[in-house]
């Protein structure tokens, strides 16, 4: 059913936009249902099949009750959810703390941050993003008919460069990775460079229409390759620590 | 002259397309040039002001001459290249290298790959792909009219996810990092998590509509937050070691 040549022929157009109109997100929360009413009012028009929303951990930690308090007049009062939620701690330096959490993501201080919540809390990641994730396509499905894909983002850091990219946490109904071993390169060799993480690369085309301060927890991404709709995983992006060098 | 607000109005649209009818390009074609006239003939339109012009690495590299001779029958036989091109070997397992290349990049193989090159060919990283972003810049400005953005783009693998993403390695006229500290999030909070660093989440949308196989070269990225055009460089990504925890 995939069209193996789509990645091949006329170039595709990409677009994305931020959601309007979600508010608040508090626990308990009907996140999906929320989302789907949010998209039929939306201003760019109704949903496709194969639209990828693009949901920020924030709000899926604020409906899924991961939202912990902590000492708001202490500035490292959620340091010690981060031990908790770490498996390992792979750097440390001062009040910097690289972890790996319980899904395998290794970042800043075990995905917890302070921003976009209220004084006084910290949310933690998600505890099954890909759960998350597959609740929300299955919402819209139910409510709105359409079949898209869905990908918890998150923020991350990363060595060796600056700035930080918002990449995905959890993955539904489009691919995590797509493997292009065996296609041939434009040239007609085989290609060398071949697994493209398409869930990260579009969480960070997301955020450029979410931003950071603008309370948009949800974008639209249309255009992506059709061939790339497909059951998925975070188990495509998280590398076994056997395979890494750099844990 | 910058719209302070224009990240936390409503948002934008971002679209991105590939630009078609660029041909092979060979060492001494003018880069710049061929880009603003297949541009000028884009189905999607003109450039406009603002639009981000993001340029593979691999036509970067061909225009400039970076095309070395290699033993097309020995698949090591560009590895004596990767360490000339480096300045440390930063990991090392098999026949994988992880370098840091002259320019501060931290990457497998210091950049060289042989996809998308004739056989018995590597194609090295330009010499300084900020210069070569300004260049199409500047040819752009002048022959089109329009004031834009460059980012050149290359493929980099990371530490603990798999599958390879789009960043960028030279950019032009559009910020590499966006500083939003001291931005009150959607609650009012000062932001903790304050850098992104939108000329990579601008080169991974843009890699959604080139593919890796389609021979597109160059794509345009419309609708980028105005405010973020300005001088720039790669600097502002690549992280001195002293302040890296990985290296």
């Amino acid at each position: 059913m995939t069209d193996e040549n789509a990645s091949t022929s006329v170039p595709m157009r990409l677009s994305a936009w931020g959601v309007v109109g979600i508010g608040e997100i508090r626990p308990d929360d009907q996140l999906g249902e929320i989302i789907a009413d949010a998209c039929r009012q939306e201003p760019n028009g109704p949903l496709c099949d194969n639209d990828v929303l693009v949901v920020t951990q924030k709000v899926v930690s604020k409906a899924e009750g991961r939202m912990v308090a902590i000492d708001a007049d202490d500035p490292l009062s959620h340091k010690a959810l981060v031990e908790d939620e770490a498996v390992r701690v792979v750097r440390r330096r001062g009040d910097l703390i690289i972890t790996e959490t319980k899904h395998g993501f290794v970042c800043a201080n075990s995905g917890i941050d302070l921003s976009n919540v209220e004084r006084g809390w910290a949310a933690l990641l998600p505890i099954d993003s890909d759960r998350s994730a597959r609740r929300i396509r299955d919402i819209v499905k139910a409510r709105l008919g359409v079949s898209v894909g869905v990908i918890i983002s998150d923020t991350f850091g990363r060595p060796w460069r600056k700035g930080l990219t918002d990449v995905a946490i959890g993955v539904a109904g489009v691919a995590a990775v797509v493997d292009l071993r065996g296609t041939p390169d434009a040239l007609g060799r085989m290609m060398q460079v071949t697994e493209v993480c398409a869930a990260d690369e579009i969480a960070s085309a997301a955020e450029l229409v979410m931003g950071k301060s603008s309370g948009i927890p949800v974008a639209v991404v249309r255009g992506v390759d059709p061939s790339w709709f497909r059951e998925s995983s975070m188990s495509e992006i998280v590398r076994p620590p056997q395979e890494d060098l750099f844990r």
